[in-house]
């Protein structure tokens, strides 16, 4: 195999590779919104069909949910390799803070740099087709790819996946491999590529206060009655403490802290919290005061109200004191550390909280464990160096602040290690009015995928 | 003129007065919402035409906001009378939790009474037909009225009389009085008659908190970045202290403690928080600890977030951190509290609280101070005798946790007492799903109005 012929053709090949991802961007794959599962199922079938175009034995199979697409390309008594993304987007909510339609993608100058627009331009259309794209170069050049590859793109990433796992479970000998690789992670900075080597994992509960059995008229009852607002906003004003430790009963059980060799590789990465934060708008951490920015963001747990409301939230005002306030909490969670317990521990420290005569409910949304891959695996050192090779720079081995529950399902179904690679950045505004991702990252990508396809080839 | 006449008038003609009822609660009149502008306008033009019918010189006169109905009845020489009552209502949502159509009224059995349903039913619509049922009746049976009368209604009651301040300024000549009547306070209990002496003031605000400059993936940002939501809810935990104390710096300047006489009077009236909470499923007071429930709910000024909103609140799970985050927020005046003090101390307690990397708006919604009434004079006794009359119960004499802020600008611009009387019951559910006013409230309410004008008469 030629890799030089195969970057070649990638570079020639942008352009149309561009109109591709743009198709698949057009496409309104929101999986959070019931309106949009027509949409998911079309992006699910456009996927297939692309990938049978280019010689993969490629169907869209369904769940109790959104589908799944599977496309397999075997090559028997070759290494088989699994490849993992997902083609569902976030909704795009408030629509007046986009500058054009979500789903309308253009490459356009930003800040000095050429980007590609529209919501799931980086999470993770445009990442999930770095890796079709430095296939379909491959193929297309040498006819052929050096070991057995599956891709299997999920449309239930941004709920939680909540159906994936069983299919790998029922589809385990169909889904066996020897390595599996990611595509849904980021670059360190833009120069400086990454691997994701640890995964942070999740619980998401929505929390329901409930105090009268009615609206209230303020000007009656105010003064005296329960205000469901105030008894939520004290709960989430206890969630940490004035030094940054989550108060939650039990929280911290199974958090351990990174090996010294790995916190000297970060600290040698000499981030601050303002190069993290000024880019946003802002200052200083609200993390753990005794933990570097470096920790705080990759391997402690962490705590956040996600969305919160109760009461009149209209235009003019109303003097009611609602009969219920809820919010939406999500956890972090790393090491050992247990979602059922994390749960449990939530349902304690409101329980102890709640007014007497005030109710309050939890609804559980999800749970996953947090993962950590070997660092020193032969299919992790070989991507190193193939990143090493396209980008010029040494490779950031990094934890990650996001989920990716899958991955650990992965490890425990199938047995597989993911390698984790991704060309996000910070900046790409990912679940965010105007997400883009960088002209360079795509184009890069795509072709640090062929890269690695070939140096996992001579393993 | 014969009472009894007016009264024999008013029992026979209740299946009318029920059916005028039903016409002007059909009319849709939310002012706070800019798409009902059109009916807000025919509610107006509905009343104009009702008093006109009876002999009212009736007109609807517009204001930079929704108009203000003028009805007046002179007679030179006499003394002269301004009612007061307003003909917007509240919002109905959430539509879904109504048994019914809200503006569709009947008259139905509910709790083993019979109940005039719909919104307005009480407040305010109901409640001023009670006196323009009473003028009607008296018209019909003696073709003439004791003194003269003019009925102002407002239509931005519930949005704060916004211009109609400026409107009495306007038209001070046009608007004298010698005494105001009221009518948008309630009874003391389903049995007792209320005389509304003290009302609290209001001011409104909207609080906006800002911390990234864009919504942010919490995957990546989560335990570093300042989340609004938690901030918003750390100043809202912090208004009240564990004893029911409002924590805004010179909240309390210019409250002063009830008469040991007002006192004596409330405290044998017996309420307790059981009595007072019970029926709305609640059993515990948070107001101040040092105060019985009867001065929290009516003679002390109270702190209430009435709405909060940010982040994610649809269906599903989105693991966002929101750019920013809002709630309303209100308080009720009493004695001589400043409003303006009030949003200067709300300004300076959020101010100390703020992150330094973060920022905070305050949009200023209302504001009034509260109004006492000289609890001996004549019309307010004459009012008593009336009550107790048609109702053989002693009268409570008692503040009102309600603010009508109108009522001061009549005592600043035209001079004017007034003298609050109601029939609106506490589960009436005004500004909430379900508003009802009792069939008894509308038909001894407008009674009482006949014995009302039959007493100050006599003056």
């Amino acid at each position: 195999m030629s890799l030089d012929a195969v970057l070649a053709r990638i570079d020639r090949d942008l352009p149309a590779a561009l109109g591709r991802l743009a198709g698949f961007i057009a496409i309104p794959s929101i999986s959070t919104d019931p309106a949009s599962a027509m949409d998911v199922a079309r992006c699910a079938e456009a996927f297939r069909d692309d990938l049978a175009s280019i010689g993969f034995d490629a169907t869209v199979r369904s769940t109790p949910g959104h589908p799944v697409v599977v496309a397999h390309r075997r090559k028997p008594g070759a290494r088989h390799v699994l490849f993992y993304g997902h083609y569902d987007v976030q909704p795009v909510d408030p629509l007046s803070l986009w500058d054009g339609s979500p789903f309308v993608s253009h490459v356009v100058e930003r800040d000095g740099r050429k980007v590609i627009t529209g919501r799931g331009a980086a999470d993770d259309k445009g990442q999930v087709m770095t890796f079709v794209e430095a296939c379909r170069a491959m193929l297309a050049e040498t006819g052929d790819l050096p070991f057995g590859v599956t891709i299997l793109l999920e449309g239930e990433e941004e709920i939680g996946s909540k159906n994936l796992p069983a299919f790998v479970e029922a589809n385990r000998d169909e889904l066996a491999a020897d390595i599996g690789l990611v595509c849904d992670t980021g670059m360190w900075d833009p120069e400086t590529p990454a691997i994701t080597s640890s995964l942070r994992g999740m619980v998401y509960q929505e929390i329901v206060v409930r105090a009268a059995d009615r609206d209230l008229h303020s000007g009656l009852y105010g003064g005296a009655a329960q205000n469901p607002i105030h008894i939520l906003s004290r709960l989430v004003a206890g969630l940490h403490d004035d030094n940054g430790r989550i108060q939650i009963p039990g929280f911290y059980e199974g958090v351990s802290d990174p090996s010294p060799e790995q916190l000297a590789g970060w600290k040698a990465l000499g981030l601050t919290a303002k190069d993290f934060l000024g880019p946003i708008g802002l200052a200083n951490s609200i993390g753990e005061k005794d933990r570097d920015i470096i920790e705080q963001i990759q391997s402690r747990p962490t705590c956040d109200i996600n969305g919160i409301w109760g009461g009149f939230t209209g235009e003019g005002s109303k003097t009611v004191i609602p009969a219920e306030a809820r919010a939406k909490i999500s956890f972090r969670l790393v090491s050992q550390q247990s979602p059922e317990r994390v749960k449990q521990g939530l349902a304690e420290f409101i329980k102890a909280r709640i007014p007497a005569d005030c109710a309050f409910e939890l609804v559980d949304m999800k749970g996953s464990r947090a993962v950590e891959l070997p660092y020193d695996s032969a299919p992790l050192q070989a991507a190193r160096r193939a990143l090493r090779d396209e980008w010029q720079r040494d490779v950031a081995i990094i934890g990650s602040g996001g989920s990716i529950p899958i991955v650990g399902d992965f490890k425990r179904v199938l047995g597989l290690d993911c390698i984790l690679v991704g060309f996000g950045l910070e900046d790409d505004r990912i679940h965010s009015p105007n997400e883009k991702y960088d002209l360079t990252s795509f184009h890069k990508g795509t072709r640090s995928w062929a890269r690695i396809i070939a140096e996992l080839a001579k393993l």
